[in-house]
């Protein structure tokens, strides 16, 4: 399996400390050895530094965490390869990162999939894996079902509109293994908790932050997101709406257009 | 300004000496002091790293330089922002990368193109910029332009079609100011030599290497590349096609269907 962590936040924050308790899981006091990522978001680009090799050993992520980099929304992911066939390389390394719409899209996964059909690599659609992981594919089919649904250069979307539009892949894949995960687009964290994720909110000089991981990284009061529906924050806040459970309020249309993850490529 | 720098090789070759050349033109003897990057190809997918900083300053750059690093697939980057409103962001940094077909693309530009409209976002195409500089606009039109070509999911453009795809955009950019740049897949190295770059070629424990630098970095005999032109190299080797200018060799229909770069969004 692997561990997640992200930051959403009204005012670019510094997210070292918790880097740097992440960091002994990836191989020390932890299993997640083979390889570890964090985006930070600079307006709607995303930073992305990756090694597929323990954060425990590496020298670039403590440099990382103490260079006082400071932004509005991070994803970060240490990763135990899993099934360890799909081997320890930067393709296979989580955060994964796509252009749409002028902006960074980033993603990061825990849990597995073994269900979902590798062998099936999107033939007809827009985004294609570059690595071997089940993660990697769900990100594309996400993005896919995204481009599918929206007309060329068109306006962002709002978070809801965005939330129905990924929700029956989202529930199709989760419905293939385990899949909590987290998606940005460095305006807000999409985590879908499916069977844990961990949140935390603060203040900070008058300003909100959210962290998100798979398990609490300190002793604060750290709280178990409610499973199965998609958590959305924004300004470090928690903007979720109660329809974005994918429950009735979920536009029939949207559901009757899907026909199985693989169908969205 | 700015300084390009790649290598092809055979076999996986480490660049950390060439990238300790190049280091110290980033700010110390030379004025690229705005950021710099490095993409090193790992089979399908790119390793980028980059600082919007100079690279005579960063203490990434050595790590990776000494790092032991190889790849078949390298290129490098050092910037200085020109004009200097658009200014160090990690989203103005070569080099660029986006997906196309399951491969990283990775693209890096020296010269300006003050000609070249930033007004027009590309509103159509499916590549946008992350950025405001004229590179990453130039490059999202060549990608445009090989996606507008190629039929979804087709398989791999053989180099000769390729550079028959691209050349009509790369001429009508070139003619909005200056325009070496190096485009790869990961396989090929796609060198526009518009007014200078230099190549070196050696041979190492029986491999093919070659080097690519808007200046050399050594007293070797490096070679000022045919200008006007579109070089490939692939595993260390020049495998340039002499039609591969743009002369009369290229299919008529390939330049009809060339309207000006904007329109190839």
């Amino acid at each position: 399996m692997c561990e997640l962590f992200a930051m959403s936040a009204g005012q670019p924050a510094d997210v070292g400390d918790s880097l740097l308790r992440l960091m002994p899981r990836g191989g020390e006091i932890g299993p997640h050895a083979d390889g570890w990522g964090v985006a930070y978001y600079e307006g709607r680009a995303a930073r992305v530094f990756k090694e597929p090799a323990p954060a425990a050993e590496s020298r670039l992520l403590p440099l990382l965490a103490r260079h006082k980099l400071t932004s509005r929304a991070v994803i970060a992911h240490i990763r135990k390869a899993n099934p360890a066939v799909f081997g320890r390389a930067s393709a296979n390394t989580h955060p994964f990162e796509r252009e749409w719409n002028g902006r960074s899209w980033v993603f990061a996964h825990n849990g597995k999939l073994p269900d979902l059909d590798r062998g099936d690599d999107c033939p007809t659609g827009r985004y294609r894996p570059l690595g071997d992981t089940d993660s990697e594919l769900a990100f594309c089919l996400i993005m896919n079902a995204l481009v599918k649904a929206t007309r060329l250069g068109a306006d962002r979307l709002p978070p809801d509109q965005l939330v129905g539009i990924i929700w029956p892949v989202v529930e199709a894949l989760a419905g293939l293994g385990e899949f909590n995960f987290i998606l940005s687009d460095g305006e807000h964290l999409y985590a879908h908790a499916h069977t844990n994720l961990h949140v935390l909110h603060s203040r900070a000089n008058g300003e909100n932050v959210t962290l998100l991981a798979t398990a609490p990284l300190t002793d604060e009061p750290w709280r178990r997101l409610p499973a199965g529906m998609i958590h959305v924050f924004g300004d470090g806040a928690d903007v979720t709406l109660p329809h974005w459970s994918g429950g009735p309020a979920m536009p029939v249309g949207l559901m009757q257009a899907m026909h199985g993850a693989r169908m969205v490529c």
